[in-house]
């Protein structure tokens, strides 16, 4: 008997897992990165296997993992959370650091980095589970780190259904959209909406998105749009 | 470079992971319970080498995780995160449920549950690593989890040593103890002290517990107590 929603109860925070192979840089969101030892000072992290950053943690055998603030634009998590490495250069938006192992990371919107060797792979069904050892830690700014839960319920984020942690579609529905879509727009500004899960801005449509509106980039429905003012 | 305060930027929560082998019960408080897949439903756990807990997951092949609600006393985290499993039945001053694989798991203060069979384990130093298949995942409750971050900041909780995620022990002071101290009791009520490690209480000591003083059930200081009246 699996009741997928007690999976939600656990608490976990958002994550940025860089690599760099064959001359391309990669990344993808995470909620599962956590301290598994203390001597030495080891992190696991699980990564989905379709994920084009896994490829390049299993040939590269590294990556470097950042810490999101409670501040990280939706854009960001969209960016690197819902799009492929295989198609999008993730880091074209934001700055891209370099540890000492040559491996990239974002130090936007980042509370600390790690940068991590890889000593086991372990395969669990539709992840990898990679364990490894901390070379690099560094706190880069101070701030409250962006819970899981934080994502859900404030940001109004979502679940990809590659995630570890992708039990079912059936969220929360965002708070105060239509609450949002129903005020009057300032004078000299247009209507847009803004999809919380990529941060594609979709122009127009002033009385609402259509029932069947999907995001041209993520594939998302109409209710995970916000609207905004340009 | 390692900044050990980088460690502390990672979000968690506080669970509960049961074991049962050779007739006797063990239990210990971790905040490394993780899912690492979807298909199928995966959890990782990481248990110091030194628990009696550790060794009967690695004997029994199998664990009971709950997660602990906000409101969990500090009682319940001092008896099952700070005393051992060897000397002492953590679960006398609770109610001891069972789950489908005859595992113990306390049901009280818990949000969820999981009985889990170890499929992995995996040596990480001062830690093993298990890697497990859920059979069974069952809400227990509604709520909020008690994240590490409240348990330090709310709770004025501590690391034990021989957790994964002891990077030091110089975590911030409880907020408030002075203030807390310096008001006039009640009448007829007697000032006791009351351990925020491990829930013993010292009775007496009206002008507060002398500078060298050391809880006797878990050598904890005298800036870990709270003033309470009995």
């Amino acid at each position: 008997m699996i009741d997928r929603k007690a999976f939600r109860a656990l608490s976990s925070g958002l994550c940025l897992i860089t690599a760099r192979e064959g001359g391309r840089d990669c990344g993808c969101v995470v909620n599962t990165l956590v301290q598994v030892a203390s001597a030495p000072p080891t992190l696991a992290v699980s990564l989905n296997k379709d994920n084009a950053t896994t490829a390049a943690v299993r040939e590269s055998g590294r990556f470097a993992a950042t810490v999101l603030a409670q501040d990280a634009p939706m854009e960001l998590i969209g960016t690197f959370g819902f799009h492929s490495s295989a198609d999008t250069d993730k880091f074209a938006a934001c700055s891209r650091a370099i540890d000492g192992a040559e491996v990239p990371y974002v130090a936007d919107h980042a509370l600390a980095r790690f940068s991590v060797t890889v000593t086991e792979t372990i395969d669990v069904g539709s992840h990898y589970l990679f364990v490894g050892t901390v070379e690099e830690a560094e706190m880069l700014a101070e701030g409250d780190a962006l819970t899981y839960a934080y994502y859900h319920a404030v940001k109004g984020g979502k679940t990809p259904p590659k995630a570890a942690t992708y039990n079912g579609g059936d969220e929360a529905p965002l708070a105060g959209v239509t609450e949002t879509a129903a005020s009057a727009p300032d004078a000299g500004k247009r209507i847009a909406w803004r999809c919380t899960i990529c941060g594609y801005i979709e122009e127009g449509y002033p009385d609402g998105l259509p029932a069947d509106y999907m995001c041209p980039i993520c594939g998302a429905g109409r209710d995970f749009f916000e609207r905004v003012e340009l």
